[in-house]
């Protein structure tokens, strides 16, 4: 929603209080706009009190001079000088009317249409003011406070310090507040006081921050007679911005002006810059033949990126279109998203931890964000009932590369007598094709050796073809490997619906269960009777496959597959690791999957939403007896990983607040409805369920240019019809959704483009947890206005 | 310097702005108090304007009822109603006297003994009130802001909020100032007003966000006569701290004991749930028999943590101790920090960050902090004149494993015709014996079998033993290990000082460098006539060897391998890593080794300092060639690695911010002034240069239970005499200097205690890059202490 205009300069006004004279400078930075420019817009969104005796006075004052030239506008005024929360409801007691309230969205769009009609007026190029009421953190009508209430519009700021006593201090906290929203503030302006002097420290104080303060005479005082109070005030204003276009106010809107070009000058040479210096990871560069692929984030709030367009939209050369539209995060931040961008509660977390602690070693030591969110993973979270000991780590290769290590480390030291080391080094995992762990090399070799792996890849076990749930044409199937379809009387399994399919307690007896029990051990037999290595572990990705192509594995299978492993001598049986990194904490809509599966892990991995999408984190959850195998009075017996950052404060208390706003989320009526929504009559707590509309998946698996589709939780995916069969390497859909990359006509209201990646066929598609329902419609709209004009 | 006592309850009370009801309200809890307690203690540290008028009035009212039970004192006072760092200059002017304006360092020091004096005397539970001068923000006499000042003694906070028009704003960002500084707010006090109703917002507003909000009746206006005014005021005081002990103001006081018993309470748990739940890196946790060696950090400020020692000092049974001591952080948080623990301007570009773009997902992507951090360490950083491209990931390790991937795909497609699959997976790496590039299994591969590897540790090279040197009994040594030793006519080298080790180019032609030369190419050519797998990278952490013990290898020995593995044919040669994941950014005084070294790598991994000490994040940059090799029109040839949290905003601006104060601080006149005492009469700008003194480190060097001694910018590592020769399994390093982990006598003004970490017989101590000089000092005498005594 955030927008930038070539021909249009638009600056918000904060104060760092109020009566601090915002009205005042603002005033005369639109005075002086108006001596310069053809045309200069002032947005007063919401006035409170003194109507007749100082808005209309201040804004005749500036029309002295240029009537023609001004337009101002106010979108809703008050007459009691209250907070505007407070306003609104005593206006609406007083006149005995009932006033809508706005809400914030609302108010959002009522700005938006503001800034934009006035961009498409401003012919040449012109100054904007959008003055603010109160303090920063005033509440606005709807009682968000401003400083949130403004965010979506990420308008460069001018802050307009205190000159009183006390001043610098409101003045910092003011900037402070304004810094944990990521505001740029192009500048602090406050009035000369000799005896105080704010300005003299705050310059300096600033300057060493990046900030620019200029400082002003003070007004005249107040006289009671109005005529004479307004040739004082006129003399005033004309002395700070006299008609040599000369001074201060000058001096302020050229730099208002360089910082104006300056960011779009930036924007501008961005995508270059990066073609020539950084490396993606992922990205074969040489796809990347000119500018226009590179997507340029200048902010994101909510589930929007806000982007640079102009190097890739010819409409862009007009000035009156905006530089920077909005741009649904389909892939939720590469699967870390769970709150929205820019959440003020995790940067108030981070915030709050790098002040307390910064950082603080880890090993031998504690401190209250990691025991906290440890006792929580361990004891209420993911790891209830069966967990014992958490470690932490960064990302979710280096937790898996533990959990490996718990794994082997711990099958070894079981055997009779312990495994040597030459044997150690021999053993294998079992898993599934398609599965992945992340990208570090260890854990790499407990996949198959695919696109993704590198020249030392050794894959270290055996991989079974799984079999998958999808919806085709409608239908819920459950769609077989070769190796069991030939076991099958027909190969072809429909289920009566998604919450049938993961009633996993329910199916344990059913035929089907029997063909893949069967399987399993006739397999396993095999492979322990053959030269292969010793198998030392089961790792699986619960319930889907994220990075192998969103395989949505029967969870059938995989439930007996643990249940298999798990049978006979205990020296054979093997630990089983759950690499929830994906899937886990409310992706799929399930705090974690072993519920579900009705078996737990001896060790699970958790990464991505546990930081609500914010920073790397990762935790390795352990049972009691993973970790007795590392336990002895012998150093060299200790689990010896670590990294310098482990357990970070910033990264723990991003996670617990993550954890608690969850619990809130997940409880809440609209995550509740959305969920009765998949209840069937039989199963009134249905056993898995999904954010996107069941009527939109049902449609859209009916499409022609549509193989399948799935979805769980947050998560949609959808695979294309691809004929040729290419997997990673196809880029039909790629293809198939490219026209929704763009937002079709960015001027209007609701336009937004979309960011999405894709798997080879594979589209996919993931909101935050909190993504409001309205907004999953809107992609919805646009995911089948793409594919449905495909198959016609 | 936090200070916490069983029998002193202590709170410190800002105010969200000047004239809020601090001092009111503060008189009001003190008498409260004092009605409670046997003595409350009251200090107001600098006191501004209204001395006679305002101040000995409010103490007159409390006396009232209580003056023997009352401790009231002042530290610094100003007849100025002025911010105290105009008031104290203003007082000098006046009185025509100089005022010595006291550092921070000294401010602390007087408040810390203000409280330890009042703990002593405090013989049952007590409390204390510390009331702060004007807004949070107001700058104390020093001109530091106060919430920064007072932040070293990290006391809880009372917030007194601000209730009049605009007070809703200014008291939110007074908290959030006090959230980014880590202050534990206790309580938020404000007036009522019925008019403007600031308590009805801010109460649930702050208690969604834990916060505890009370409000309490305004105080009656201000009567002209003395004696009048004094009776109102006494009214009002009766009415809100009545003689029946109940209502608002004894509730708040029950909060807060609740606040501090439950802090104390939940500090004396935490080893136990520590013990319980944690599983550390790289810790035996069978040698924690009991709760007292878990280190309990309840905040970090500056070189210290502020750590609990109730669970391990039999002297803190006494309630007049503090139940926080401070610890000298001597691994630098295990070799990140950088700029002190809890940095402001980390935290703020910490939460710029996440306030502007929360995580945006990177591939195909850019955003100005990725950018520009990327373009500062490729164009104007350690990848100046050779790198071309910045990879980002989230630690060393896998920076080291992105660097490892680069290295073999070079060597692989570089060879004619580029290597098959096969052969590709036999290529090893040439390195040293003792390297460590972190604990992924790929990076381990890199290095050599030993105590860290794990199972599926499969050493992938060859490991040349290095020459090293260190300083015994006060001589610079090399030492050369066995197989060159052989060669030499004596097997002694001796050289005049670290200065002349250090000139790699004088020493590129000594007799030395020819024994290097041949030597490796003796080596290299063996090992190219064997079966060995084909080499087809050079690792290098360049000049110390860090987990492996801390090993300063000789550069010259480092210099004529880089030399030799570029020498013969293009496709022979070897792509060369510099590890600088902890030697580089100024670890050891120098940016990067390659100058000093006189070579440049092809590949090059930085992070932990790169953030300051605050967060994970790593980079790998890349020279074209590298780039170049996994360039086509082929998604498969990509470098398909990727972290999700790849170039996450917030890690690379805080990166940013680092870099920008690392520049200041290295330049800065005591970083000049450091280097300049290891200056030569021959090299007046060393080669390299210690913040440890040299002196000292020479000193240390001759004592008798230290075997040698070695340092370089930040870093101190000394060796143990250790006859058993167990290395890592060895434990006379921690023994030896066992006594210095806790506070001698912790009630003693600059009492602390160390942590630090041992590595075998390899003690160190690694240094802030900011650290005083005088704090150095004191750690050199602390270190001084325990082995001088040991060797005696």
């Amino acid at each position: 929603m955030s927008l930038l205009y070539k021909n249009l300069r638009v600056h918000q006004v904060f104060g760092a209080n109020t009566d601090v004279g915002k009205t005042l400078l603002t005033s005369a930075l639109v005075r002086a706009s108006a001596s310069i420019c053809e045309r200069v817009y002032y947005l007063k969104p919401v006035s409170t009190g003194r109507i007749e005796e100082a808005d209309d006075e201040h804004i005749k004052r500036y029309i002295g001079v240029n009537a023609e030239r001004l337009r101002a506008s106010c979108l809703y005024r008050f007459s009691e000088p209250l907070s505007p929360h407070l306003a609104v409801k005593l206006e609406a007691e007083k006149t005995k009317t009932e006033i809508a309230i706005p809400s914030d969205e609302t108010f959002t769009q009522a700005l938006a249409s503001n800034i934009r009609r006035s961009a498409s007026t401003a012919k040449t190029y012109s100054h904007m003011y959008v003055e603010t009421a109160g303090g920063i953190h005033s509440p606005t009508l709807s009682g968000t406070t401003q400083v949130d209430s403004y965010r979506p519009l990420f308008l460069p700021t001018i802050l307009i310090g205190d000159s009183r006593l006390g001043g610098i201090s409101s003045t910092i906290s003011a900037y402070e507040s304004l810094m944990l929203r990521g505001y740029i503030v192009d500048s602090i302006l406050l009035f000369k006081d000799e005896y105080y002097r704010n300005g003299e420290y705050l310059a300096p104080y600033f300057a060493e921050r990046g900030g620019h303060v200029m400082t002003f005479d003070p007004p005249p005082p107040r006289l009671p007679d109005p005529a004479e109070n307004f040739e004082v005030t006129e003399k005033y204003y004309q002395d700070l911005v006299p008609l040599s276009k000369e001074g201060d106010v000058f001096n302020v809107l050229t730099h208002l002006d360089n910082c104006h070009f300056q960011r779009i000058q930036q924007l501008d040479t961005m995508p270059r810059r990066t073609l020539d210096t950084i490396w993606w990871p992922f990205v074969q560069h040489g796809h990347f033949k000119s500018e226009q692929g590179v997507n340029v984030i200048d902010s994101a709030w909510g589930d929007f990126f806000s982007v640079y367009n102009s190097h890739r939209r010819p409409d862009s050369a007009q000035p009156t279109n905006s530089l920077l539209e909005p741009q649904f995060d389909g892939s939720a931040s590469w699967w870390t998203q769970a709150l929205g961008h820019a959440n003020p509660a995790l940067t108030m977390a981070a915030a709050r931890a790098a002040g307390r602690y910064g950082h603080v070693m880890f090993p031998g030591a504690t401190h209250l964000p990691a025991l906290n969110l440890a006792e929580r993973l361990v004891k209420h979270g993911p790891g209830k009932g069966w967990a014992s000991r958490a470690f932490f780590s960064d990302d979710g290769s280096t937790g898996m590369e533990i959990a490996l290590k718990m794994a082997l480390r711990t099958f070894a030291v079981k055997q009779s007598p312990p495994l040597d080391m030459a044997n150690r080094k021999q053993l294998g995992v079992l898993g599934l094709k398609g599965s992945y762990h992340g990208d570090t090399i260890g854990a790499m070799d407990a996949c198959e050796e695919g696109v993704y792996t590198c020249e030392w890849h050794n894959a270290k076990g055996y991989w079974f073809d799984p079999p998958y749930i999808s919806i085709r044409k409608g239908v819920v199937h459950v769609t077989l490997p070769q190796s069991i379809a030939a076991e099958h009387p027909t190969g072809e399994i429909v289920l009566d619906s998604l919450s049938k399919a993961y009633a996993v307690n329910q199916r344990i007896d059913s035929p089907l269960a029997s063909l893949y029990r069967d399987y399993i051990r006739r397999t396993l037999d095999r492979l322990e009777a053959s030269e292969q290595p010793a198998l030392a572990a089961l790792i699986l990705e619960p319930l889907v496959m994220g990075a192998g192509g969103m395989i949505f594995v029967d969870p059938l299978f995989q439930r007996i597959l643990v249940d298999t492993v798990r049978e006979g001598e205990l020296s054979k049986t093997l630990p089983v690791i759950f690499d929830e990194v994906f899937v886990g904490l409310y992706r799929l809509g399930i705090e974690t999957c072993g519920p579900l599966l009705g078996v737990n892990p001896d060790i699970s991995v958790h990464a991505k939403v546990l930081t609500g999408g914010l920073l790397p984190l990762a935790i390795t959850l352990a049972s009691d007896e993973i970790f007795q195998a590392f336990l002895s009075d012998n150093k060299t017996d200790a689990l010896l990983h670590g990294h310098s950052y482990t357990a970070y404060p910033v990264g723990c208390e991003v996670a617990n607040e993550t954890l608690k706003i969850l619990e809130k989320v997940t409880n809440s009526e609209q995550w509740q409805s959305v969920k009765q929504k998949w209840a069937t009559p039989e199963d009134r707590e249905p056993a898995v369920f999904s954010l996107w509309d069941q009527g939109f998946v049902q449609a859209t698996s009916q499409l022609a240019s549509v193989k399948e589709v799935m979805t769980l939780g947050t998560l949609l995916a959808i695979k294309t019809q691809d004929d040729a069969g290419e997997g990673y390497r196809s880029n039909s859909a790629q293809q198939l959704l490219q026209p929704m990359i763009a937002a079709a006509t960015h001027e209007l209201p609701n336009a937004f483009g979309m960011h999405f990646r894709t798997l080879g066929n594979v589209a996919y598609f993931i909101t935050s947890l909190n993504t409001p329902p309205e907004t999953v419609r809107m992609v919805e709209d646009k995911i089948w206005s793409a594919l449905s004009k495909a198959g016609s």
